[in-house]
């Protein structure tokens, strides 16, 4: 769990994913010769912060998306959100600006809920915060900010191991409003003629998902994929004997909302292991469902 | 009214259209040998559970969508919404799991608006259910579940009989959130050079809409479309002498709002018959605006 | 001034942009000729009321948005608005309808907050209204309506008269849910391969952005641009010496909205004056906000 301890002490808010890209071109460029096959890497101005990789012949791709939620220093002592960050007085938050590095903590006026920070000098305006990482990892559970969604960059990259056939594309602005996966989608479509997409995401404990009882299929969230492709999926996560649930929401949403809108007709599904606390310092997934969510994407990257 | 019937009996909610285009296509199958031209049908994975029918050399597509609103089993007892369905306890909806059909009943929470259904037996997590069909025809109206939108691919099916120059464009998801019409604009405008659009879809009835006074050509709902084309509209319509009305609303949407927000240049109206009971198993319209909005869209696809 | 007050006269709500485009069309055609370089002009059915200039070899593209917010006569008295005009009873507004001209009054109902209108005579159904304009210079400022963004169109015509290298793109419907920008975006990208974007448009005067302290230079709205293009404008802006002021915002769009879930790897950033009295008949702009803007337009078509 180094890699992923790694990944969440990266500080890579929606709009700044580029330290993420830097680290990830690093590592797929040191790693590749241990993997089964070595993938094709796309990156570069034409994809902004996004890295593509191809392995051999595709016929699904993954999307990951880099980066993390957090925080805008405003005017004064304001802050505006980056993404849904769960806010509560005491929050330890971490960036930089031109005066040095910061280390500060999150206040919430009782009233107004506005966000402001407490720190010993005033931060420059524009200035990027995010959670302190504080990783916590035990026999049964990792913990730390940041799972959503640097374990699914995780199981990307150990997905990448072993993958023969596919892509694999880390995407950017997930957490505010998307923007990165209309062209990656586009770009796939149009040279690849690949179509069918899975999302390597974490989601939410509910009342109908549970830590520990496998990864989650998505049946649907505030969008609802295609039946058949779903059914599909279904179908070999039972076949291949991997503990799974199956999730149903009417909120919530993921790299899909851009699939599911841009101009290609992409079937996707979201498969994710869920998380307890979520979008807080605390977030916190059980190993097993990490493990039943690698093990199932490589049989979907092998079979669909 | 027997196809009108048949196609408001089929279960097809979005996400889950396959049951109609199966339908829709065996339709095409059967009776396009007494249609004035055959058209040129496109379907396949390429476009999902859409079907585009081609008619010789089109200026004009007509956008009719084939899904349904309904509801989603969520955990226990629970429903989540597919689209914007009318509530109330008491509403008969059916499906299909695993374990064989269900005929249950809708109930609304009266304090916290949750729903939820009851049947004789728990229904599997992610079933879709939809509003049981009672399809009642009189001499001067037609009353039933899914008025929208079958009644507006009935329009689309009755046009084609006739229909000489043009395109008709089935869809998937426009009772939630869309996601087929991107991909299908994107295909009709780089292969025909075609950006003039109709939408086949039904309204409402109003304080200024009417039940009986002929088809409604929108000028705006939530969006609004290109002022110069509605007005080529609403011109050929009057010189016609079609009964129509004009509406104007703040909000409500279609698929033209994937044609407007696309990367295509399409100029669009909603042209359609209103209704009464709006997404509830008893949505009412005049057969006599039925009529006129046939009339219209026979009139348009010739002269636009 | 005289070219801003003719464009804030003109009425160009969004979706019927078509009197401003035949004015700017006309005035193109006429000035050129005095212009540092001859743009290619584009226009035409292709891109419905946009057009497109192409100066020299373009690595930037300017997009200024000709529409304006309003509203549209709904049923008896009603109106509804078009973009989300300020509402206030006593607002003069103007437009035609096929029974002549109308000069009337706006009515914001105390209770329900309902919009409608006082006149002589009944509007006919589906009319646009447009605040009347009163059009206010000083030494200092400039006041009127539709400053928002009749002065972004202004910067941008003036910035064509010494344009070497770049693109001008007059887009529609930004007031009201977008939809031009799309495939103005894709056209641009397309064809000249050019995928760096400002917006120029008006921002607020806020508690930390003052009228008179300079151009806006945003670094987010209710979007986040990517980091690296921001930072590279602010470096060209120090560099300049150009007065300008950093703005944070969580809420807000503008034509950018379309070139971040665009389907191509726009970077953008929107630039314009501050303004007071927002989307209100009284919108009021320093001119020094005016000057400094032309003049940070000049430098990044040249520097970036």
């Amino acid at each position: 769990m180094d890699l992923l301890r790694t990944l969440c002490q990266l500080a890579a808010p929606a709009g700044n994913e580029a330290p993420m890209t830097e680290f990830l071109l690093n590592y797929i460029a040191q790693s590749q010769s241990s993997w089964r096959v070595q993938p094709q890497v796309l990156s570069g101005e034409e994809f902004q912060d996004c890295i593509i990789l191809i392995f051999g012949k595709p016929r699904t791709a993954v999307f990951a998306h880099m980066d993390s939620i957090g925080f805008t220093v405003r005017y004064g002592q304001e802050l505006v959100r980056i993404g849904g960050p769960r806010t509560e007085t005491g929050y330890r938050l971490v960036g930089q600006d031109s005066q040095g590095t910061i280390d500060c903590t999150l206040t919430v006026d009782e009233e107004t809920g506005e966000l402001g920070y407490e720190f010993t000098r005033p931060i420059e305006r524009g200035t990027e915060l995010t959670f302190f990482c504080d990783f916590r990892e035990t026999e049964t559970s990792v913990q730390s900010c940041y799972l959503d969604n640097r374990l699914g960059v995780w199981n990307a990259l150990r997905l990448a191991e072993t993958l023969e056939n596919g892509i694999i594309a880390f995407s950017c602005w997930e957490e505010h409003g998307g923007g990165s996966v209309a062209y990656l989608a586009k770009y796939i479509y149009e040279h690849y003629s690949v179509r069918q997409a899975l999302i390597s995401d974490i989601t939410w404990v509910t009342e109908g998902v549970h830590a520990g009882k496998g990864v989650v299929i998505s049946l649907r969230d505030s969008l609802i994929p295609r039946r058949s492709y779903v059914d599909r999926i279904r179908r070999l996560a039972r076949e291949a004997g991997i503990a799974h649930q199956l999730e149903v929401e009417g909120s919530g949403g993921s790299d899909a909302k851009e699939l599911q809108h841009g101009a290609q007709p992409w079937d996707w599904c979201f498969i994710g292991a869920p998380e307890d606390h979520v979008h807080s310092p605390n977030e916190l997934v059980d190993k097993r469902d990490i493990d039943s969510m690698l093990a199932l994407y490589q049989v979907l990257m092998r079979e669909l």
